[in-house]
C-alpha cells in the first residue's frame, strides 16, 4: 500500500518538497471527533523547533483542512490536510542532480522512480513531509487524551550523553511535562550538553543523532494480535516510516541478548486489584498484545545525512567518482524535532489498534 | 490484517498448538515456482535442531501441502500448508489454566479473547506456529537464490560472547556456510562458548537469548518505498510477528546514536561500473528503498520464557498473588533455531517487494 | 487481495475440486461466537441439495473445523475449515486436458496459469468451492439472526417462469419459510413449473439458469460507505465471486431505466417513531449507505455450462478445432443449490460492515 | 478501505461539494506515465458536458496537479489531484437542512455520521465527486490507449429508447467515435428521440434514467482471479461507487435467466491463429478471468433524484412528515455525463488488474 498506512483508520502522504504542496488523507474516522487548530499548531511547533538549533522554513507551514472537517469537529469523510509550498525553487538541473548526497536517498530515488522524480530538496524523500503527519496525529493523540492515554518521548541520549531514564512512578507527571519542552529532555543538566554537543557539531559543520525512548501509559490492556498485527509490528512499521529511524527496541531491547529467562521475565503481582507486573522488561507488551502495563519503545535517529564537510560520492548519470560540498545552512541535529513525529504516528498507529479491537464485538450478540 | 501479513503474496497463518492443525495459506504465487521438499525438509530441520539443546516434539512436523501444488510446482492457486497435530493433549481446565506465565501470552490472551481462547501449549500464541512460516517461506527462499539472492543469519551475541562479524569481501560464502550448520555462528569457538553457555543455563533451570544478525546480498537496488512501505517498515514488521523479537536495528543501528555523520554517511564510490559504498552504514538502504549493498539487520531475541525456576505470578481467574513452577522439558535457548524463521519471513517479505516493483511497469508503454 | 475478500472481516480461500482438501480461513473474528454444527450442517445441506435435480458428490462434504474454534465457540484466532477429498480422481492427462469446455475457465486458466493448474474437475474453479463458503458464511449467518437480522433468496424467475414477489408485510415470515426449503419459492406452483422445466432441460441435455431475489431485514440504517465502500459495491463484489453469477442489480434496478424520477423516489414517511419510505425502489439503499428498510437485490445466475450434447469448441494445445461431448451426470440447473451461497456470502458481508462501522467509535470520548 | 479503491494502484477520494477543495490520490503509478493535460481535459469535458441538458457549475473544475507530476510525466510518488471549490456556498442551517430528500443520501449520511457532515449541495456524497475521478482514471485510460486497450460507453436505452447494439466487427471503430460524441449513442436518430425525452423531463419538472452499455477492446486474456478478484467484482466493486449506478450485468447478464446452457455457453474457435469465441454471452470473461474476447457489461443509471416536482418527505430533526420542493435548475437526466466516469472507472481497475499480473511473475526464474 506504498504511501497508505493502517487498517480502520488509514493515512496516506503525498507530496514534495518543492511541488506545490504536500499533505496528507485522514481517513476511516468517527465523526465528532474535536480538530483543535490550537493543539495541533502546538504539535507543528514542537516539531518545527524554531531556534538556532533548526533551520525549518520560514513559511508558516499552516495546515488547510480542505476536506472532512467542519465546525472544528470531524464529519466522518476523509479529512484532508494540505501544506502549500510557498518557498519553492525546483532545481532538477543544477549542477548537483546527479551527484548522491552520502546518507540520503538521491541516489536510490534514480533507481525507483527512473529520473522522473523531482528531487529538489529531497522531493517525496524530504524530512518536511513529517509536517503533515503529525498534524495528522495530533487529531488521534488529543482523542487519546481525552480518553487518559498519554503519549511521550525523550531524547535518552546523545553522543554519549544519557538523560535520566523515565522514572515509573511519575510516568504520567513526566510525560506531560515533556510535550511542554522543546527540548524534551528529563534531566535538564543531560539537557544542557545535549545541546552544546548539537552546537559543537554545527560549527565543525557535522551533525548528531541518538536515541528517543517513549512512554505511553493509560492504555488499555488486550489490544493487539498474535503475530503479524502484534503492537510491536504495527508500531515498528509506523517508526520505520520516519526517514531517518534506523532501530527500535521494545522494553528492554537489545539487552535481553546478556540476560538470563529468570531476569527478563516480568512476574505478575496483584496491586489495588490490578494485575501489574513487578518490572516492564517486555515493554507492556506480551505475545504482541498489550499487558496494561505502559507501552515502552526507543529508536534510534541517525545523524542528518546533510553536513557542510566536503564528501566522497558520485555522479550517477557519468557513473564517476566526484566530490560533494553541499552548501547552505543544515541542521546540526533533528533529533529534538523528531520526537513529536514519533509521539503522532504512535498516537496514530494506537488509535487505529484501538478501533481494531472493537470492530469485532458488534457481532456479539449482547452488545 | 490480523494474521495476514503481505502485499502482492500474503500468508495467512492459523492454527493452535494443541488444536487439530496448524498451518498457513500462501496466496499471489505465480504458478511454475519449484516446490522442493527436500529444500523445504531442511529449513525445518534448522528450525527442529533436534539435539540436546531442543525439545522440539517428537512428531515429524513434516508439511502436508494441501492445494495450490501440483507435480512439485505451484499452481498460482492459494497453497495451502498443514501441519497435523499428532500429539493433541488439549488441557484446558487444569491447574493452570488461569495461571499467567511470566513472559508469557497467558494473561494478554484472556484479555484479548476473553477466556474463549485454547491455552494449552500456549495455543495460538505457540512457538510451533513458526513451522510454517518456514515452509512457506523456504518456498520463496529457494525463488530468490534461483535470482542470486542469498540470506542467512548467524548468532551475533549471546550472554556476553560475540561471534565474528560478517566479513563484507566474504558474505556470499558466509551465508552459504551458515546454511549448512545446526547452530549458526562465524566462529566456532565462539560458538562452543555460547552453547556451552546455554547447557549451564539449562542446568540453572534459567534460559538465554542474543542477538541475531541477517545478511542479505545479491538484492537489487531501488526496491522499496519512501515512507510507509520502506524496506526497514517491511522487514521490522516480518521479524516483530515472531514471538520472541523485541528489537530491530539496520546497518549501525542503536550505534548511530554515538556517531557524527561525517562517520554514519557511506560514501558512494564507483567500482567495476557499479555504485557500491565504502562502508555499509545504512544497511544497504536509504529512504526506506535498496542502494544494492547488502541488507544487514539485527534482532534481539528475548531469554525463553518458559524456565522451571520458582516464579512469582497472579492467577488471573482468581485475583490472587501465587507461585509457579513450570514442570517438563524446556528449551533453554531457541536463537538458534530462531534464525531460520528469520532467514524465512525475510524472503518472504523480499519476494513480496520484488513482485510489488515489477508489477507497476506493466503500464510504461514499452513494456 | 486475490483469494481473499473482507475488511474487518477476511475470509480466504483454498484449494482445488481434487486436491487433498478445499477449505477456508476466517479471520477477525470476536471470541465468544456461537460454532453450531447442525445450523451449519443444515446451510450445507441446502447447498448440496440432495435429490433428483442434483449431482453432488456422495461423500459427506463435513467440514473439519481445525483451528479456532474450541467448545462450540469461536476462540477469536483464525478459524480454518477444511473439507477433505475423499473422492480424488485427479486425471490431467486424459483426452480432455486441452479441450476448453465452452462455458467454463478451462481456457483462461490455462492462459492465466500456464498449464500449472490442476485442470481436473475444474480445479480451483469447481463449484465445490462454494462448499467452505457456506460453511464459512453460516456461522455469520447465524450471528446475525441472534441481533435479528434475517437473510433469505427465492429464485424470482426461471425461463420464463416468475414465482411471486416478496410481499414488504410479510417479510420475515417469508425469509423464514425459504430457509427451510429445498426449492425455495414463494408460490409453491411456479416452483412445480421451475422444476418441471429443469427436468425437461435434463431430458434434452440441456441446463437452465435464473434470477435469484435476496432480502434482508432487520438490518440497521446508516451503514456503508459513500463510494468504494458502498452496501452495493461490497454485496457485488462478494457475489460476482460465485462463479455463475453475471449480473446484480438492487431495487428496482434495470427497470429503473424507463422509470421517471418522481417515480423512482421513494417517498420518507415517518411511521410508529420511525422513518420509513412508501416504495422500496431503492432496495434500502442511499448513497451506498443502508437506509433501515429492507436491502433487496437480485442476482442472475446462467444457465450451467456443462452440458451433454455435444458441442463445437478447441484444443488449446493443438490450437485446432474440435468438438466436445461432456459425459456423465450433470445438474440441469444450480440455482436452487446457489441461493445458499448467496445468502451466506451476503451474511459475511454484512458481519463485516457491521463491524467496520462499530470499529471507528472507540474514538469518541464518550466511548 | 473506505474511500480508497484498487490493488497495486489505488485511488483515495476526497473533498465535499461546498467544502474547500474535492480531488484525490493516485498511488502506485510507475514513473514515467504520460500526464496530458489536454487529454485529461477532454475527459472533464465530457463529465461536464456543458449544454442545454446540463447544469454543471460555471466553474472551470480544472484539476489541480499537486503531487507526483513533473514535466507532465508522473514522477512515480503520490499524484495527488485538487479540484478548488471556487462557488462555495455552504449553507447548513437553512430550512432544508433537515429535510431528506427523497432518493438522496441526506438520511442515510445523518445516520452515519451524526449529523456532523456538511450536507450543502450532498456534501461529499455529492456526484461533483466523480470529477477528480475522471481526472484520475483518464491518465490510466490514455495509458491502456497506448496499448492498445480501448474503452467505450454509449446509451444503450433511455425511457424506452434503444440505441443500436454494439456492433463486434467495428467495435474499435464504434469505441473511437463515441469517445468524440457529447451525447454516445451508436444511432443518431435514437439519440435525437433520447434528448427529446430528456427535454420533455425537464419540462414535466422531472428525471430520466438509463442503461450504459460499456465495451472494452484489446485487453488481454489471462487477466483476473478465479473468485474475490474476479474481472466482474472488480468491476463492479468501482461501478457501483458511482452514486447513480443500481445494477450491473455483464455480456448476457439477465438474459442469461431465460436461456438454455445450448444457447449460452459461447462456442471457442481457432481464427486466424487465436482462440476467438463464436458468440459472447459471457461478456469476454469467464470464471472471473478475461478469455480475449472484448469485455462488455451494461450498468443501469437511475433517473436523477433531484426534481423539482413537490414531494412527500420527512424532516429527521423533528420526526415529522413534510412536504418538498427542490428550488434551482436540475440535470433532468446525467447518464449522458456518466459514461466518462464509467469508462475512466474501467481504465482504473484494468490498469490495476494489469499490474497485478505482472508483479507476480518477477519470481519466476527466467523473468
Amino acid at each position: 500500500m506504498k504511501n497508505t498506512i493502517g487498517h480502520v483508520l488509514t493515512l496516506t502522504l503525498f507530496g514534495e518538497s518543492h511541488g506545490e504542496a504536500i499533505g496528507c488523507v485522514l481517513d476511516g474516522l468517527p465523526s465528532g471527533l474535536k480538530v483543535d487548530e490550537a493543539y495541533i499548531a502546538k504539535q507543528m511547533d514542537l516539531r518545527r523547533a524554531a531556534g538556532s538549533l533548526s533551520t525549518a522554513r520560514r513559511e508558516a507551514d499552516l495546515p488547510r483542512f480542505v476536506s472532512g472537517v467542519k465546525d472544528g469537529f470531524t464529519e466522518g469523510t476523509p479529512l484532508t490536510i494540505l501544506i502549500e509550498n510557498t518557498n519553492v525553487r525546483r532545481s532538477d538541473y543544477d549542477a548537483m542532480r546527479y551527484t548522491a548526497r552520502p546518507g540520503h536517498a538521491d541516489y536510490t530515488a534514480e533507481l525507483r522512480y527512473d529520473g522522473y522524480q523531482d528531487a529538489s530538496g529531497g522531493g517525496h524523500f524530504s524530512g518536511r513531509l513529517t509536517a503533515p503527519l503529525v498534524a495528522a496525529g495530533a487529531i488521534l493523540r488529543q482523542a487519546l487524551e481525552e480518553q487518559g492515554i498519554l503519549i511521550g518521548s525523550h531524547i535518552r541520549s546523545l553522543h554519549g550523553i544519557a538523560d535520566a531514564p523515565f522514572d515509573p512512578n511519575e510516568l504520567g507527571a513526566q510525560i506531560a511535562g515533556l510535550n511542554e519542552k522543546p527540548f524534551a529532555v528529563l534531566d535538564a543538566a543531560a539537557g544542557e550538553l545535549m545541546m552544546q554537543a548539537i552546537e559543537k557539531a554545527r560549527e565543525e559543520q557535522d551533525s548528531l543523532g541518538g536515541i528517543l525512548e517513549t512512554a505511553v501509559c493509560g492504555f488499555p490492556g488486550g489490544i493487539g494480535e498474535p503475530t503479524f498485527g502484534s503492537v510491536e509490528s504495527r508500531l515498528a512499521e509506523a517508526m520505520f516510516s520516519i526517514g531517518a529511524v534506523k532501530g527500535i527496541e521494545f522494553g528492554a531491547g537489545f539487552a535481553f541478548a546478556d540476560m538470563k529467562g529468570s531476569e527478563a521475565n516480568d512476574a505478575f503481582r496483584v496491586q489495588d486489584g490490578r494485575i501489574v507486573t513487578e518490572t516492564n522488561h517486555n515493554g507492556g507488551i506480551n505475545g504482541g498484545i498489550t499487558n496494561g502495563m505502559p507501552i515502552i519503545f526507543r529508536t534510534v535517529i541517525k545523524p542528518t545525512p546533510s553536513i557542510s564537510r566536503l564528501q566522497n560520492t558520485v555522479n550517477f548519470s557519468t557513473m564517476e567518482n566526484t566530490e560533494l560540498e553541499i552548501h547552505g545552512r543544515h541542521d546540526p541535529a533533528i533529533i529534538h524535532r523528531g520526537r513529536v513525529v514519533v509521539d503522532c504516528m504512535t498516537a496514530f498507529i494506537l488509535a487505529d489498534m484501538l478501533c481494531e479491537d472493537s470492530g469485532r464485538n458488534r457481532l456479539r450478540k449482547s452488545i
